[in-house]
């Protein structure tokens, strides 16, 4: 099912690599161009004939896309916008796969050619680990893509046309509004990595014996935090600084809970502490009625 | 190798029927008992074959124990001891699987005949499901079993036949002082399980529409916390208050730090967020290397 004649990755990391393997698998396009900052990237990119052309000029890869995805991180669209927005053919498509949609259109509309279309999306799928070695081809198989167009009504056929991408690569999609991804995935992204640094920092932080107990014993729970928190530090930081407001908003709401715990704990409060705790395997049940509970692996699927 | 004649289980969940299914598929003694407060898990013991005999009275069911694993949570060990000390045979053995020690040997201990030696214990292995039917044999493989022994001078030959019981279920046993193991666990474990409580309790409270949509995008990070949280809330009611004083220390740590993320976020300092969420990948490392990153699972093992 050919859906584009040339589509350009920017950004050969975990997502873009990954893409990059499903499309050349399913045949969704004649031709797929890397556009990676790095030399080293290109090269592994070429090496593992993840793309037909590789370039660190992003202008130059962009030239003869009808389609192009954004998979760096949000801190640097509006630079990757500059740079490419004078190459762009006139009717191509831009689509994005970043963690936070309402700055991500912010910082990459000004570059927008008025005959090209912008069609924001993100995945609810990653792994902790990155780079163009880390991709497989099934990482989107029965995830959530979301996107959030800009302007419906405008970019109909664009939209459509993105979304048809997405679902051949094996994903769901689902339609919002920026501010409201940002909310929602605020709660179910941000917040969680957020506390998962948190506490392998605090962990970092302790005497040099003790941090190597803490290694040793990590099973008793604290090695989900730190598979977790291996994540793209970069990709994170722009993550946290591009979408300050909801994710204070949903930490001020964790912190009162967690002192409410702490109060409950030095208390002695047992009934309150059980209520608490029981309550939370409803969404767990939630979780795993919605076929969400397994993480994306690359021998899970070749399994199957 | 029988190390055992007879060996009583206290308390059939997951950990318990994981030692009876163990034991006795390696045949490590001739009669396992089973106690438990349930009848409905006396039955279910009795039809699955975990036990060669199963009561609800533990004093019966310890009188012809060699060995006695206490398997329930700590806020009932007191109760334990006062219904089984008066039944236990002279020379006996006392162990648990206890996550908090000191208050386990404090709780026990008035209740340990002269003539019976008590070798506390905690496996670092489980998973978040509870119950006889969530266990497995293999649950222990690869996975360490601290001992914290009260007078290892005293106890010796206790504490050797202890150890390689543990041993002879593919553990790993270290040897450490009970408030040092309640220090260590408070972090590996208690702190990382009262955090996803709290963040899976942060989401149980919002509006029913928004709960939901948390629930279909929880593959974003949100999901693996309700996995930790959805572990035995008696459990984790007792462990918390017995082990006070160090959960509420390393939380406040956790909560200084997270404070200073939260400000970093706010004041826009981008260079600061980059380098915390760099300097944790180094623990992860650790724990990839200490072969500990894989959770548990039956069919893991089944596969292999």
């Amino acid at each position: 099912m050919m859906l584009f004649n040339t589509i350009t990755i920017i950004g050969f990391g975990l997502i873009g690599s990954s893409l990059a393997r499903k499309i050349k698998e399913q045949a969704l396009c004649k031709t797929i161009v890397c556009a990676d900052a790095s030399q080293d990237v290109c090269d592994k990119v070429v090496e593992l004939k993840l793309a037909d052309a590789a370039y660190t000029d992003a202008a130059k890869a962009v030239e003869d896309a009808d389609l192009v995805i954004i998979c760096v991180p949000v801190g640097v669209y509006a630079t990757i916008g500059e740079i490419i927005s004078p190459s762009l053919k006139a009717g191509a498509i831009i689509t994005d796969v970043g963690s936070v949609k309402e700055q991500a259109i912010k910082s990459l509309t000004p570059f927008v050619p008025a005959d090209v279309s912008f069609v924001p999306s993100h995945p609810i799928a990653g792994t902790e680990n990155s780079g163009p070695e880390a991709g497989f081809a099934n990482l989107f198989e029965g995830r959530w893509f979301i996107v959030t167009p800009i302007d419906e009504g405008k970019d109909t056929k664009a939209v459509q046309a993105v979304c048809a991408l997405w679902e051949a690569c094996g994903a769901m999609v689902e339609i919002m509004d920026a501010p409201h991804h940002d909310r929602v995935l605020g709660i179910t992204s941000h917040l969680p990595h957020l506390i998962a640094y948190t506490i392998v920092g605090t962990a970092t932080d302790l005497e040099e014996d003790t941090k190597s107990e803490v290694i040793k014993y990590s099973a008793g729970g604290f090695r989900d935090f730190t598979r977790i928190a291996a994540s793209n530090p970069t990709m994170w930081r722009d993550i946290f600084l591009n979408n300050k407001e909801a994710v204070l908003d949903v930490l001020q709401r964790f912190t009162e809970d967690l002192a409410e715990l702490q109060k409950a704990i030095r208390k002695d409060e047992s009934e309150k502490l059980f209520e608490y705790f029981s309550k939370t395997s409803e969404i767990r049940k939630g979780v795993i009625d919605a076929k969400q509970e397994v993480p994306p692996a690359p021998e899970k699927v070749r399994a199957e």
